[in-house]
């Protein structure tokens, strides 16, 4: 049998999703598991999007363009404005998904062995898109102590080499919920500025910042416009994950050539999500204004459980729905293992997403997890009971 | 500004989309545009999956499993036995549309610098894909006056290097509407045998063989099992472009696990889009039959048509809904330009692809186009007229 490529073997399986067999085999034992490992909300998708999918009256399923619907791209011009992002539709292309927003940012901009500096603990699927596109991924390493903030600039820098293309961050973060400050954004532009480099932003959890301060994105720095690559997606905000819609932001024009030629070789993004998509656009401000006080309400309500087990800590997130957490555990790969395959509790388990596949080096986080508060307060009281009860019994306890 | 990489000036355009500006703009000057660029079928969704579409009641679209739906996979099983394909549902794996697919078997099975031959002209993505996977097209180029068969099995022994990792092939082709033999086929399986390659194998277009034998998959080669990656997709045979659905399908342990690390890292397909496409696989035979039908009318008209206007000549395609037809001109990219910018005949002109795009080397194909059977005979039949005037009155006609 012919060998698979390199970097097939090199590609790591996703933290969030690579124990759902073992989640699958426990539900198949009749176990309940709580989800606290993927980012998939709960909250139901706003009504006037679940209408504009029962309005859709094709006789065809056509391709769409392959940058996405004019309608849609003109509607996000909009919904940016609200936000002081000044973009036109030229800016804008749909993808299937933040995720494929990613993938064509790096292709267009990366060649094989570029590097990129990212911040860590990271959403592991930059690695996962680092890799497909040959590009390397220098970490530099947030500490849960320092609950995450921006390690100092000075690390950036030690970093960059002739093949450093860029800077990838997420605001607010995914994993650790972290929110960048003005400053430390300025800090991040300063450098984009001296080293010419892209600055790739992960902005899909824009609506989802615990300060009244207002949100800051990479747009708003001054001086880089053409070196920012913006990653957004409709998944999170509308609880649409399923309809893969996302989009890529930019206004340089040799990124957009590029990472156009990338969307014609797909042809499309899905037709239907996009069509859903922008209707969503639309949705009242009550939703997102209870959507948003469920999740502060669940933030408070999860950080503080989890504060009050012994050994457990977690930072304040300020932004998203994740917190990174430590817990008193020799290795959180071999404990959310555990927790699926040989515990429960009362018939019940839960699952985290191990944060070793957060981090690029290996051993670092070997005692956090990442924890997603997208289950009501009720479940995440039940979750956090079970947390503190698989603690107690699980035989590689450190502390 | 940062530079892009170097793939992103390499990527090609889409010789199908390319033109879609001017196309564009021609319509703005209020010209009616006939549409043979682009393999967008005009016959309508099955009734089933446009009614599986108004019976969709989730209150959330959340993620799908990344590997695609247990149940369109479980039903694509069934699906695939009807054609004697005997695949597990473990070998299957949901991609958005068939262009995922092909992504994702490349990078999965092909590293920078590895080569893949492939017979030409070809459709234009598999290159764009392995441009932005690192590998290397070595094209084997077949005539038109040979109908485009399959060359001699000795120009891709030729070919054969070090690097060599895999043949690609499409059957029924796209864009030459060619059908490869059961001998053409045993040739190409016994160079992957002795050589130990992937066949990669583009079946999309399985529904559409206008002969009476038996559809030949890769599947069915004896020997090669393990070395077969199949395309697949619902977007042509359901009418279903827009869904982007499709899979990759392959008994390849090593490249099933590869595949799904890349596909977790995109983390789901469509939500939507596999549920129509689920309905979709119940289609009555009578939509199937009506359906291949019309494209065998279509396919005679057009044809005929074709090789009645003096200086064109196209071979008789047995499968797909495209041919590739030489017409008398001195390049097809500055004639099918010259249609959208400076031709009309009666309010009308139309749209064609530029064989150039189908061909790896410069030069090859210059007065070939591809041309898609996918309107009504009504339309194709002004598109006809229209391009015989064209051809009259075209200022760089050759013959």
């Amino acid at each position: 049998m012919p060998k698979i490529s390199g970097r097939g073997f090199a590609m790591p399986q996703s933290p969030i999703r690579k124990l759902a067999p073992l989640a699958d085999k426990a539900k198949a034992r009749g176990v309940k598991v709580y989800h606290l490992n993927i980012g998939q909300p709960d909250v139901a998708t706003p009504p006037i999007a679940l209408e504009a999918l029962k309005n859709i009256n094709l006789k065809i399923f056509e391709y769409s363009p392959s940058d996405g619907l004019l309608s849609l791209r003109q509607k996000l011009v909009q919904y940016y404005a609200k936000f002081n992002i000044n973009v036109a539709v030229e800016d804008i292309i749909i993808t299937a998904g933040g995720s494929e927003a990613v993938n064509i940012a790096f292709l267009s901009c990366l060649d094989p062995d570029d590097e990129i500096i990212v911040p860590e603990p990271a959403y592991a699927n930059y690695t996962a898109f680092a890799i497909g596109s040959g590009a390397i991924v220098r970490p530099v390493v947030s500490s849960i102590d320092e609950g995450f903030r921006l390690p100092s600039i000075d690390k950036f820098e030690e970093l960059i080499t002739p093949r450093t293309k860029g800077i990838m961050i997420c605001n607010p973060n995914n994993p650790t919920g972290y929110l960048y400050t003005h400053s430390e954004l300025n800090k991040i532009r300063d450098l984009i500025k001296k080293y010419d480099l892209f600055l790739f932003s992960d902005e899909v959890y824009r609506e989802f910042c615990y300060t009244g301060a207002p949100y800051i994105s990479a747009f708003h720095l001054k001086g880089i416009e053409h070196n920012v690559v913006l990653i957004d997606s409709f998944s999170k905000r509308y609880s649409e994950t399923g309809l893969r819609v996302g989009a890529l932001v930019t206004k340089n024009e040799e990124v957009k050539r590029s990472a156009i030629k990338f969307c014609q070789a797909r042809l499309s993004p899905p037709l239907i999500g996009q069509m859903i998509a922008e209707a969503s656009l639309d949705t009242p401000e009550e939703y997102m204004l209870d959507v948003y006080n469920e999740y502060v309400e669940r933030r408070k309500f999860m950080i503080d459980e989890l504060n009050r087990i012994p050994g457990v800590y977690s930072p304040i997130p300020m932004g998203a729905f994740y917190t990174v957490a430590r817990l008193p555990i020799d290795d959180s790969d071999r404990f959310c293992e555990w927790l699926l395959s040989d515990f429960q509790y009362e018939g019940q388990t839960i699952m985290m997403a191990p944060a070793s596949g957060f981090y690029t080096n290996k051993g670092v986080g070997r005692n956090e997890v990442r924890l997603a508060y997208v289950l009501n307060i009720e479940e995440l009281a039940k979750a956090m009971q079970i947390l503190r009860v698989a603690l107690e019994q699980y035989p590689h306890r450190t502390i």
